[in-house]
């Protein structure tokens, strides 16, 4: 039976593992945390991360990175995007070398604009890199709620080991070799989510917000194609899909960091009441930059920069995308 | 000053009425209900359809559909779907020549599968048709808030001339000659909001209504497709815009229906307490149909048949879904 290491004992981390353990496996989870790791070993829980969740014995967890990571034919990184990088580097010596990496984090890097498999590759350019993204609420997994989810790779045969490795009948893998596709919708869907929020915060309605939706996953479409990725993509789990489960959750950092700018705070006082990282602040900065480098028609996306980065009022940018000129749709 | 009537004073056609009004024109509502003539000529209000709402003193209603309709350059025809046939018929001595036909309804005629432009071609051959569709709470158009929508047409020429009517800075009208996919993204986004419920109804999260969206809108744009639509319509204000504004809204006739489908209750049932006309039955009967027609693979819209018609239990079509073969996404 395949060895299993999770790198990050988060909710994803968890609920994934625990999906294993119920398959069989005896997947083994890395943290930092020792109290973490105390407390699944021994109570068989992960309060902070995620409530409520029995965790089956077949999952174990470890401190100790060397101990945790030897053997093992899958490494799947459950850390947030912006640590990505200082993981892989950190423990490239204890990573196996036949092991698939598969990455759940969605984002894409400041500064370099890499896409997170990209960056998996620059520091262990030796490992197959698999990544994984869809609709996918940690909470719902962990109790067998009815799931789908997306695997890519430049190497479609590793994928589908992955793909195997997870499917069960309330856990559907689709393969899709897409890999620029899957990784920029996962990255830009934040952008949307924050762009929404800020909708909501203004007073806007439904129609507003569904138009932001639509028009902004057409902008996010045209980027994608211009980057090499496939249209058709950005309709499936990790465009769209993911975009609504995003877009509607009260539990989106993104979106609730909008609401506050939309009410007129500034993006610092937003970040700073929601205490976490906002993703799609990094990503409108990203993909502002690409856009001009593409040569490609964001204006959602420029109107959300301007708001953030240039002090824009987030009703006159509201006032400017309905008053360009008459358009047609695809154009 | 162009003269426009709606014929139908439902929410959506009083919300029209008013922000022409609110833009200088003189718009005429017909309706057969002597009461919401006499209310919206004398008390400024349609409280029957559209709650606390004043409607401006340039909007004027009409029982009388030759004075209503004469000298109308626009007649828009803002009444349910199904008997848009009978509308056309009965009141086409009465249609100007020139005048320019405007649909809002959404859906497909039961027996034929014809598209509502396609009943009315039939019925009203001289005059052009123009179709106008996308994410559109009533409520909200008629408070102001900003909405976005698609205007199609064979002749895109007339389209823009609806453009230009209803254009507006709260009310942005995109043009699309896509007429195929702006007219089944509009008649197929309620069998989805029926799946959506069901799978609400059943207890499912958000995960799996995530999924169902995207993988509903993949098999539209299949179908679509195959009857003729670009696939880029589906990601759009008429495709995917609608369905998130229908999906997520407590209001839709369809997911009500959808949820008490999935608790257990028969399809007959289900009608009879929502009490109304449900679109997505007679949309699923109608695709279900023409999927096998043109050999494409709706699984989802195949289960959503068998439970609705063939009693399956929806959990056991939760877990068919779920447990087909292994697949790539786009195939």
């Amino acid at each position: 039976m395949n060895k299993v290491t999770f790198i990050g004992g988060g909710s994803f981390g968890t609920a994934l593992a625990i999906l294993l353990a119920n398959k069989g496996y005896e997947p083994n989870i890395w943290d930092r945390e020792e109290a973490v790791v105390d407390e699944i070993n021994n109570k068989r829980t992960n309060s902070k991360y995620i409530k409520d969740v029995i965790i089956p014995s077949g999952v174990t967890a470890s401190n100790n990175i060397e101990d945790a990571i030897k053997d093992a034919d899958f490494v799947v990184l459950t850390v947030p995007s912006h640590i990505i990088r200082t993981v892989c580097k950190n423990f490239k010596e204890f990573i196996p070398k036949k092991a698939i990496i598969v990455n759940v984090a969605k984002g894409i890097e400041e500064g370099t604009n890499l896409r997170l498999s990209e960056i998996i590759k620059e520091e262990l350019p030796n490992n197959p890199v698999v990544v994984m993204s869809g609709p996918t609420h940690a909470e719902e997994v962990a109790v067998g709620l009815p799931t789908t989810i997306v695997v890519s790779s430049e190497q479609m045969d590793k994928a589908e080991l992955v793909q195997e490795l997870f499917m069960c009948d309330c856990f559907r893998v689709y393969t899709n070799d897409d890999l620029i596709g899957v990784e920029i919708g996962g990255a830009v869907k934040n952008i949307i989510a924050l762009v929404a929020g800020v909708s909501d915060g203004i007073g806007y309605g439904d129609n507003s917000k569904a138009a932001l939706m639509a028009r902004g996953l057409m902008e996010i479409t045209r980027i994608g194609t211009a980057l090499g990725a496939k249209p058709e993509t950005f309709i499936g789990l990790t465009g769209m899909g993911d975009l609504i489960v995003t877009c509607t959750s009260m539990h989106s950092r993104n979106r609730k960091a909008g609401i506050l700018i939309g009410q007129g705070y500034s993006m610092d006082e937003a970040v700073e009441h929601v205490g976490m990282v906002v993703e799609g602040i990094k990503a409108c900065k990203a993909f502002h930059e690409l856009k001009d480098k593409m040569q490609v028609s964001m204006p959602i996306t420029d109107n959300l920069y301007d708001i953030l980065f240039n002090g824009k009022d987030p009703k006159v940018a509201g006032s400017d995308l309905m008053e360009r000129d008459k358009k047609h749709e695809n154009h």
